[in-house]
């Protein structure tokens, strides 16, 4: 009987050329889909929530597939765990309806931004945080943080070059959180363009470092042009924590 | 001038085969003579407070070492934390007397062994913590681990076939703690045996797993015989926190 199956995956990305399978490099769906593959002796092809760059991590990345396979869900779980490299590991299984799409059918997905503010380099964390040794003004981040919540345009934090139908995406929330020496930027939304959280975070340290006004900040958004916006933030710092259906 | 440096330095040991230099093996120690002689143009030797073993972590080891160098504390610190590798970070440096010796001079020692309490294995902090599946109840843990602080003979926790001239030492607590699924126990004495905080941790989860009673813990540790003991826990979960002088 043909089963959909969700399952939320979280990896770290260093190694990885990212999420979508690529030729010529070792990407999430590859690894995921050679695993499922091999214990279902079928030819598994997952749709994952977010194709996350390389270097990105995910605490709560969600794909599907369909399956004939009758293996029970926490078995298949198991066994995929067991054979994934130590840097990709499975949290939930899932059945859920046919018409269930990990990326069609998103609501919302949560991203968070590490930055490891301090004049020494990190350390324990150092794949999972951005080094930004400079100081940073909080209250003027939280400020531009404000602008980009509700429904905008957001061409001027899109990657160039992109073709995309729209550039209008829903933020419901960006905080600016202070954690020790992290600072971590998480933000919330119906959606994101290429790049978008990279080059919001990228900008907003400019804010912070007193470079940029947040009036300025607020004219980058408004004329909708990426060559306005600060450069895009390194992917090592960047993490999808949870995706909503 | 003569100056006595002292150093507090933090390592993932995941990559070395510990902090005492060893011929044919990559070691803390010798990474940290070669970048100082580099930097003094002398012949730099070292002294650290623990010897650290093959795997175990770092976030407050203390070094020192005797310098005719003029360079100013913050230089060399910097210049150190420029040419060592990214998983070795030197965290402060100061000016000491003579006498200072990092290993001598101490008066306790702290260090935390993470275990992590899930089905699921560790992912982005799998070179910081064990895996422990099992069930594990703190409170029998905690029992045991309440027997052990004073001063004891530890002989039944020290490495089998150590010659030492005592196996006494004063240890002034050792906490479990439970951080979401992580539990932590943390060990604080004047002095450790070789082994002594994995095989405590290794008994304990006997203890905490059922398979060990509180009473046969005390019995363990009065009858002064290592073989009575659990097995050593790996060295990914052992982190030296803090040294004290």
């Amino acid at each position: 009987m043909l089963r959909n199956l969700k399952m939320i995956v979280a990896y770290e990305g260093t190694r990885y050329a990212g999420f979508q399978r690529q030729k010529n490099a070792q990407t999430i769906q590859e690894i995921l889909e050679t695993g499922l593959s091999r214990l279902t002796q079928e030819t598994i092809i997952i749709t994952g929530a977010a194709r996350t760059d390389s270097g990105v991590h995910a605490k709560g990345q969600v794909i599907n597939f369909l399956t004939n396979s009758n293996i029970p869900n926490e078995h298949l779980q198991k066994g995929l765990n067991s054979i994934l490299p130590d840097d990709i590991l499975i949290v939930s299984t899932t059945e859920v309806p046919h018409e269930f799409h990990a990326r069609y059918s998103t609501t919302a997905k949560t991203y968070v931004y590490r930055i490891h503010n301090h004049e020494l380099r990190p350390l324990f964390n150092r794949n999972f945080t951005y080094h930004y040794k400079y100081p940073l003004n909080l209250e003027t981040m939280r400020s531009a943080a404000g602008m980009i919540t509700g429904e905008k345009d957001f061409r001027s934090f899109q990657a160039a070059g992109s073709v995309i139908k729209t550039t209008v995406r829903h933020i419901h929330y960006c905080i600016v959180k202070q954690i020790g020496f992290e600072i971590c930027i998480e933000i919330n939304a119906n959606g994101f363009l290429y790049h978008m959280v990279r080059n919001i975070v990228g900008t907003l340290l400019l804010v912070g470092n007193g470079r940029l006004s947040v009036e300025q900040f607020q004219e980058i958004l408004e004329i909708k042009d990426r060559k306005n916006a600060g450069p895009t933030a390194p992917a090592r710092g960047l993490c999808l924590e949870e995706v909503f259906y």
